[in-house]
């Protein structure tokens, strides 16, 4: 078929993208940390103070100076005179000598002077104002020191990192309380197809309900983007055109949906291009289903063309698209998928020269093993995924895979 | 230490709070299918139309009765009559007879009385009107039944089901476009410790800022739950406990993140009793961070006591509290955390009897291989989470793990 003149594979295809896009240099702005969750950050940051501030102690007992403690047994205890305590959230106001110690509790701060902390269960009570110690401890034992958990000036995360929960401790924890972070690339997408309907409209013979621009829209959130919904246009050129010049405008990127036809598909590929410079630099993947996928790069904005299958368009969006995305928001690591390791029930049948992605159910088998199992159905079927827990993929170099085979699945 | 009188394994532990929680009956709420992403389906739901609704084209081509094509071949060719072809969107206004066909198109319909679609490469123009089919086709083949997808009246999904971007899709493609789906779960989190500050504030000596408010609120986000943080209260008992009765009133859960002295600790656990019955069920994890942990039921709603560590709080909200709020939303089969394989650069030693979690840097070591290296530091520094990536599980019943080992990493 003429269209599939330069067919490649999708991280090759996906690289010949992103090596084509100027540097990332997504917008930025500032949000809360407690809005900040999956945001990516705009500039490397860095510890102006240090944690802890202070000497912790890391056990319930009493501080006191270690080299007080050498030599102490059960049968030859090192005695000491109780000289306070310092409570939890307040400075130590005292101050320990040889022989004395002060109360100390798990986070709080170390009397003066004090270099460790004596366990509560490695004491005894002899008086009022006298514990005996049991066993030695060596100078810092049961101690946080002051920066050992950061140190001033060091890195806390660097620029481009997906902020995760712990990260957000470790900005509150320094006092940061807002943070810049990129803006969320946001992308266009338009359903095209004489064919499509809304999906609250009773179709007519003939005529189908939007899938594409709801799964493509759920997968750009999925991605940190924000989906721009364009509606369906019919199968004309004039007003695709127009449609897909508008929303480019408004967007970061561009997620066509091609009517399933070769015209339709061609037409999407005549779009990207008369959209501007340098147009589609990718026209089909070698991998099934998705073959028919376009990528693309308009004045610096990438534009896709997926297929019209709903299957093949989100398969072709978690290889190629979402990976842009993260690249268009500036983050350094994106997320791996998701991936189970499982045990193949059945053989898959591919072909060298093209990636298959076949999906699959995953369960236990009841003695503690996973096992995949093929869906089964033609596979451009949208009920299919939804049966399915994942994607098995057949690589480019193989001719198939045997049952009984542990393959990674891909979690979807 | 007394309050450990009944420490359990993580998993057991659970259990024992799932076991004596009531049946979930989360309240439900109807929202926009572009809404829906990452909730829970209320309800079974089920297909009120079958899909596709018409005998779909799945190349393109033309449409015919395939009784006509066979023994067709290259040398051999059967001829038909092209009377008319069926337009994307566009009911079938034409039918076939002997030695007629119709133009189809990928994901059009196909002519009245046609029952198999030849694709347009095995074909040849002759004329206007007539083309020659070189191969055969079987009735069925290149068409999709109306009903293949899914059937009137059979499940599309069940209910607890956690909606993926697919899930929507077929939602859409059956003219369905709100859902009932489950209410987040409301997690109110109470911070309490008299050496606790708000981030925004600069900690006296002695003081730290509140980490365990933020930590935990986006782990309840990334849970599928909602947060409502009740800020941070000190170590008086009455006040907690208000704080603590009032936040439960209006939430569906109560995480409490504990001071971190043994007093403190014991505090939580009066203060979970104080609430209601049964109160604490569970007092104290066998893992190392966060073996002081406290997972009790007052009323039917669950309340834990997560230690003041930061660290330790993190890893007893992932492996006990993520859970019990995918038990709340009602969801049937909560994610599985993700998982990384990777061989350990050094090895890690603990104690049988005790699960331990390592956090560990993951990277490739350039040979296709992924490694897992130990984070240096102690265990209970946020910094420490920071810098890791992952988690490393030695189970209860192992004294350690060898470096070389490859071992599951629970990404983190």
């Amino acid at each position: 078929m003429p269209e599939f003149f330069n067919v490649l594979p999708p991280q090759r295809a996906l690289q010949a993208l992103l090596d084509a896009m100027p540097p990332p240099a997504p917008g930025t702005e500032e949000v809360a940390v407690d809005e900040a969750l999956g945001r990516i950050t705009a500039h490397d940051l860095c510890a102006a103070e240090e944690l802890p501030a202070f000497p912790r102690a890391t056990v319930d007992g009493y501080s006191l100076r270690a080299a007080d403690t050498f030599g102490a047994s059960e049968g030859l205890p090192a005695y000491f005179t109780v000289v306070g305590e310092v409570l939890m959230g307040h400075p130590a106001e005292v101050s320990v000598f040889r022989g004395e110690t002060a109360g100390a509790y798990t986070g709080g701060m170390l009397a003066h002077n004090a270099d460790a902390v004596v366990m509560v269960e490695h004491t005894q009570q002899v008086d009022a104002n006298t514990i005996e110690v049991v066993r030695p401890v060596a100078p810092g034992e049961n101690v946080v020191q002051p920066g050992e958990d950061i140190r001033r000036g060091e890195a806390i995360l660097p620029r481009g990192h997906l902020l995760r929960p712990q990260d957000l401790g470790g900005l509150t924890a320094l006092g940061i309380t807002r943070v810049k972070v990129t803006r969320r690339p946001r992308v266009a997408i338009l359903s095209m197809g004489d064919e499509v309907v809304s999906p609250d409209v009773t179709p007519a013979p003939g005529q189908i309900r939007d899938i594409n621009s709801y799964t493509v829209a759920a997968q750009v959130s999925r991605a940190g983007g924000e989906p721009l919904a364009l509606g369906i246009v019919g199968d004309d050129y004039e007003e695709q055109l127009t449609a897909a010049r508008k929303g480019l405008k408004r967007a970061d990127a561009l997620v066509l949906s091609a009517g399933s036809s070769v015209s339709s598909r061609d037409m999407t590929a005549d779009i990207i291009n008369a959209l501007g410079e340098p147009g589609v630099l990718v026209h089909g993947l070698s991998i099934r289903p998705g073959k028919p996928a376009i990528l693309g790069l308009v004045e610096g904005k990438p534009a896709f063309g997926l297929p019209g299958n709903p299957v093949s368009a989100m398969i072709v969006f978690d290889l190629v698209v979402r990976p842009t995305l993260y690249r268009l928001a500036g983050c350094v690591h994106p997320p791996e998928p998701s991936i189970a390791w499982a045990a193949l029930t059945l053989d898959i049948a591919s072909a060298p020269g093209r990636e298959d992605y076949v999906p699959v159910q995953v369960y236990g088998n009841g003695h503690g093993e996973l096992m995949a199992e093929p869906v089964f159905g033609k596979s451009n079927l949208i009920f299919t995924l939804i049966r399915a827990d994942g994607l098995v993929q057949v690589p480019l170099d193989k001719a198939g895979l045997y049952a009984g085979e542990t393959v990674p699945v891909r979690l979807f």
